[in-house]
């Protein structure tokens, strides 16, 4: 490129944002197939919407994300924006769409960009992975949403809880406790805290207002006295009591006497805990919880969310309920949906706190040697024969001369196995095959510079036939 | 949501953009998931990048991309962009991550994005599915990933073939030629249309301009004739005729003689030659073609691309080459590189023009359907035992009451068969099966309306152990 000034630019990542290196992205993709495996088992469809869409369909909702769009103009100079989430895009699918099969059941997995302020852990691109009913005003959908993530957590082999309530519910007890209308949906963002910062410090939030640990003021909303009294009552006798595993139906009476209004709140509930129940899935897994507020505008009925049992603090990492007005935002028709979303990226870092995640970046289980590379072709060969049968192997490309060098490489990506063929191999008909594996399973301090020496243990030299064997033996114990 | 002012918005996709719907997405889908099991197979690792990198990074390179950012500002007022491809955040990560493994050869699958003229077919957001080899300066690097494209083609199961020169020969030639040196990469972008336009009109284009067949005015690049006319006898004695499948070796010799300085690059497209010969794939689907020019400023070696043979006018499935210059951009270190890029949007629009993408959106190969809603507890068992069977299964969750609506609802979303039981079924132990694409296979034209009528031949009454292998023996058949 003669023509073209070498101008220097610092290679750096944008601000909030990040790669995912080899190990992550291994990791973020079995998580994926192993939830779409679930989600699939349950016939929802996949469905891919493009990254922007028209600012005027993403703001006003209330949502966080809508506040901190990622703003630009289109070629055309209309205002786009990037995505926030996946549920606003569905539910402007749905309203352009109008032969849409009903119920249209779709699953949609793809980042989503937040400009919030990053925090530590907190990145403005992320993994979402969403389920959503659309056209069913029942509650069988709803409990199919949380089936169907439950069977989810469950394939990932996780320890968690899901808890669920109604925002119907919500709304008949703050009207039974004198919340003014106008301030219920600020009402149930502070009640939404109630998990992180325990009942005492939540009243101060609905009422005049609390320091936080930093010594940092956060103002209250400044409710009525009796209004907050009234809901320290509900808290004391309903919500934190009820949360004990199984208490769901017996809990579901107490509500509907003790809140006027709740009827069709109470009924639906007892709905979704009966076909919990029939799915079989135990109430110490999926449970009601009246303490369950979620922070969107959108919900108007069952609302759940799933969190870590290992890993309380981390937060949900699966929420969502049913919005039957969103729809209707893109037009005349009010359209029953129903939804939930995993946090990819949150589990994946859930898991990889919990030591889930392999560090070893390789695909690759077996890596071809070049001890000479005159017989390149033999190399290749011996290549292609590991990979037609099904073993993912990689010749070494590199420049090192040396079998040792050779080795860190391997040991470095985390490749099991090393072939190894000179001229002694070649006129025997053999191959020597190195478990590099053997070493680490012994001494996993063993550095790399030394491990070389004491693997040689793991070495052994077969026929040109029994290679295949032998890796698919040594792999399976690898 | 009483607050907030039920303000409508017209639902629309962003100009340029696109939705892709359950059939497209899960097309899509296994094409990823095929190109992707060849890449592991030959040892690739995952890699993503953020969607957005600074714009300092991704400007000036000369590439069509740059030249049409969706640039913004993050929200700390810097400049920043949708990333236009995947090769230059790969040379940002090998720059930014000093101690990455040598060689690292990773695979990344992602959308890039490109404000450019929508056309039909053209889109400003699609997939591309990028292997690159990063630290190794042989050619067998290039090999390799012209190996594992093709293994990813072939697996898809298409009939395609790879053509590939050598930017090093294409400079020879136009320094024989007399080209001016400030010209080169002009003149190189000329050449890329050999396919598309002919030798004739090309040569118009290097000279004094033509005109094209809607009577627009191309503009020439003004060459001097002499240097034309040397193109032409290239074009006509060399670039034509080796083309013929199988020449590779022969065709090098011959422009070894003919170009001056072309040393260096012969020898490596013979290498190149040898390895694909090694490699056992045959000359007729991926052979020397010095008539491939490819557009990008970055190449430095070797270049590849493939095109369908049923599709020819569809132009390039994936194309690459050896960019050594790319990462030094980035830092003082030039670091030898070369990969490839397959547009999997493209691929995918391809597959559907051959008719290999079915209709069908459904994921489900099995519907229950809802004859009884007091049943409800057994619906949901018996589609839970389907699924435990690993039949992808769903329950009919709409408000049809008649079987033949929630047959037109299975028949439309595509799902092959449906189970049905009532009172006398329950009482009797049994569930009846009905195989809705009998009917189809029959008469692809009958009418969802008719259908039900017509496929009343395709049912049958089983007991409920049964149930699960007669559904897996239709699924086998279906």
């Amino acid at each position: 490129m003669p023509e073209r000034p070498p101008a220097t630019v610092k290679p750096r990542v944008v601000k909030g944002f990040r790669d995912i290196l080899p190990h992550q992205a291994a990791a973020r993709r079995r998580v994926i197939e192993t939830i779409r495996a679930a989600f699939e088992r349950y016939g929802f469809v996949p469905l891919d919407t493009p990254a922007v869409e028209y600012v005027d369909a993403l703001l006003g909702l209330g949502e966080e994300g809508s506040k901190n769009l990622f703003r630009f103009t289109s070629p055309d100079g209309e205002e786009i924006a990037l995505r926030y989430d996946l549920t606003v895009p569905l539910a402007r699918v749905v309203a352009q769409y109008r032969d849409l099969p009903r119920p249209f059941r779709r699953y949609q997995v793809s980042p989503v960009w937040r400009a919030d302020k990053p925090d530590p852990g907190r990145f403005r691109e992320f993994v979402q992975f969403d389920i959503d009913s659309v056209g069913v005003p029942t509650v069988l959908a709803d409990a199919e949403i949380v089936m169907a993530m439950d069977e989810a957590l469950c394939a990932l082999r996780l320890d968690f809880r899901v808890r669920y309530s109604s925002r119907k519910l919500l709304n008949s007890i703050l009207r039974w406790a004198g919340v003014p209308e106008g301030r219920s949906m600020d009402t149930m963002r502070v009640l939404d805290k109630f998990d992180k910062i325990g009942l005492e410090d939540l009243l101060r939030e609905l009422g005049p207002g609390r320091t936080d640990a930093s010594g940092d003021r956060i103002r209250g909303l400044g409710l009525p006295d009796p209004a907050v009294m009234k809901l320290r009552e509900f808290y004391e006798t309903h919500a934190v009591t009820d949360r004990a595993p199984g208490g769901g139906l017996d809990a579901l009476t107490r509500l509907f006497e003790a809140v006027p209004g709740s009827g069709e709140a109470v009924a639906e509930l007892g709905e979704m805990e009966r076909y919990l129940r029939i799915a079989k899935i135990p109430p110490a897994r999926v449970g009601l919880d009246t303490s369950l507020a979620r922070g969107l505008d959108y919900y108007t009925g069952l609302i759940f969310e799933a969190t870590l049992n290992d890993l309380p603090r981390f937060g949900a990492i699966f929420g969502g309920g049913r919005y039957d007005g969103l729809v209707s935002r893109f037009g005349e028709e009010a359209v029953p949906a129903t939804g939930a979303s995993i946090g990819v990226d949150r589990l994946v870092a859930a898991m990889e706190e919990l030591g889930r995640v392999p560090k070893g970046w390789a695909v690759a289980r077996v890596m071809m040697t070049v001890m000479d590379p005159e017989r390149m072709p033999d190399y290749l060969a011996l290549t292609r024969e590991v990979r037609e049968a099904g073993i993912p192997a990689e010749i070494y490309l590199g420049d090192a001369k040396s079998l040792k060098k050779q080795f860190a490489y391997a040991d470095r990506m985390g490749i099991p196995v090393v072939l190894i063929a000179g001229s002694n191999e070649f006129e025997a008909g053999t191959v020597s095959i190195k478990d590099l594996s053997e070493g680490r399973r012994g001494s996993e301090e063993a550095a790399t510079r030394d491990a070389w020496v004491k693997q040689r243990s793991g070495q052994q030299t077969v026929s040109r036939s029994e290679m295949i064997p032998v890796l698919k033996r040594l792999l399976e114990v690898a």
